[in-house]
C-alpha cells in the first residue's frame, strides 16, 4: 500500500506558502491506519523498548496504539500547562519566538528505553526539545519515528545523533 | 485490574477546588494501557463500527489504538483552527463563556455507523457537541464510550438518547 499517496496536500495551511500534510485522509482509512501502526511497530523490533512517548496531540494518534501493539506504556509529552502532576519542561526555537513541551517528571525512569513518536518531522525543534526530555529523566532514547518527514527542511540534522526513522518521504 | 485505582487523584488542578482525574499513570502502565483498550474495543462489540470518532486531545490517545483493534479508520475531532481542510463546527456552553469543536466535513458519510470515545465524561457538553457534528454528516452515534466517568456531575443526562458506556464512574 502506497501510504503518501494517501496524505492529502492541502495549499496555503496553516498561512500562504504552506503545502500542509494533512493525514486524517490516511486515519480515515482503515488498512492505511493500520498498516501505518503496524509499520511503526515493526520499526521497533529488536529494540527492547519499555515505554512509547508520543507528541501532543497528532503524535498521541499513533503513540499509544504502537504501545498497546509493543505490550508497554505510553507516556505524553504536551504543551505547557496541561500536565497535572509536576512536569519538567523544554523550550525550543520557533521562526518567530519560542515554544514549549512538558512532560510528567516521574513519567520515566534511568531504566527506561524510549520509543519516541510524532507524526510529521519539520524542522526538527519540536522532536529534540522531546528528546531533551527523556534524557533529563535519565531515561535513554532508542528511536525515534515519524509518520512523515519533510526532507527539504532537513530536520534530520537536528537528530543527527540519534536513530531516526520515517514511513514516508517527501 | 482495578483501572480505577491506577489513575492518580491531583486536588486544585487545574483551579482550587477541582480533584482531576489524571490517566497518566494508567497509561505509563503497560497492562492498564492494554486492558482499557481491550475494554473499550469490546464495547463496541456486534454493532457493526465502521469508523470510531475521537475527542482531542485525549480522546486521540484511545480512539487510534481502538479503531486498529476494530479494523476501522479513525476521525479526529479537533479545537478551532487545527483541521487543515472544509470543516463543520459545533458550539457549546462553558461555565463561562463557549467552545467550538471541530470535524473535516468529509469525514463521515450517511452509511457510517460511529463509536465516539473520549477519556472523561464530565459535564458532557463536548461529547453532545461532537454527537451533533457526527449526525450533521449524516452518519450514526452507535454508542459513546468513556474511560472515566464523574456521575456526579450528571453529563450522563445530556447524552440521555445514546448508549452510554464508561470503564471507570466515581
Amino acid at each position: 500500500m502506497d501510504l503518501g499517496s494517501i496524505v492529502r496536500d492541502i495549499p496555503d495551511f496553516p498561512k500562504p506558502g504552506i503545502l500542509f500534510k494533512d493525514i486524517t485522509t490516511l486515519l480515515k482509512n482503515a488498512q492505511a491506519l493500520s498498516e501505518t501502526i503496524t509499520l511503526l511497530t515493526a520499526s521497533a523490533e529488536g529494540l527492547d523498548i519499555t515505554m512509547v512517548a508520543g507528541i501532543e496531540s497528532r503524535g498521541f494518534i499513533f503513540g499509544a496504539a504502537v504501545a498497546k501493539e509493543l505490550d508497554v506504556g505510553f507516556v505524553p509529552i504536551r504543551k505547557p500547562g496541561k500536565l497535572p502532576a509536576k512536569t519538567i519542561s523544554e523550550s525550543y526555537e520557533l521562526e518567530y519566538g519560542t515554544d514549549t513541551v512538558e512532560m510528567h517528571a516521574d513519567a520515566l525512569s534511568k531504566k527506561d528505553r524510549v520509543l519516541l513518536i510524532d507524526d510529521l518531522l519539520a524542522t526538527g525543534g519540536t522532536m529534540k526539545a522531546a528528546v531533551k526530555l527523556v534524557e533529563k529523566t535519565g531515561a535513554e532514547v532508542s528511536r525515534i519515528v515519524f509518520v512523515i518527514e519533510l526532507t527539504f527542511l532537513n530536520g534530520r540534522d537536528k537528530l543527527a545523533d540519534y536513530d531516526v526513522i520515517s514511513l514516508i518521504s517527501y
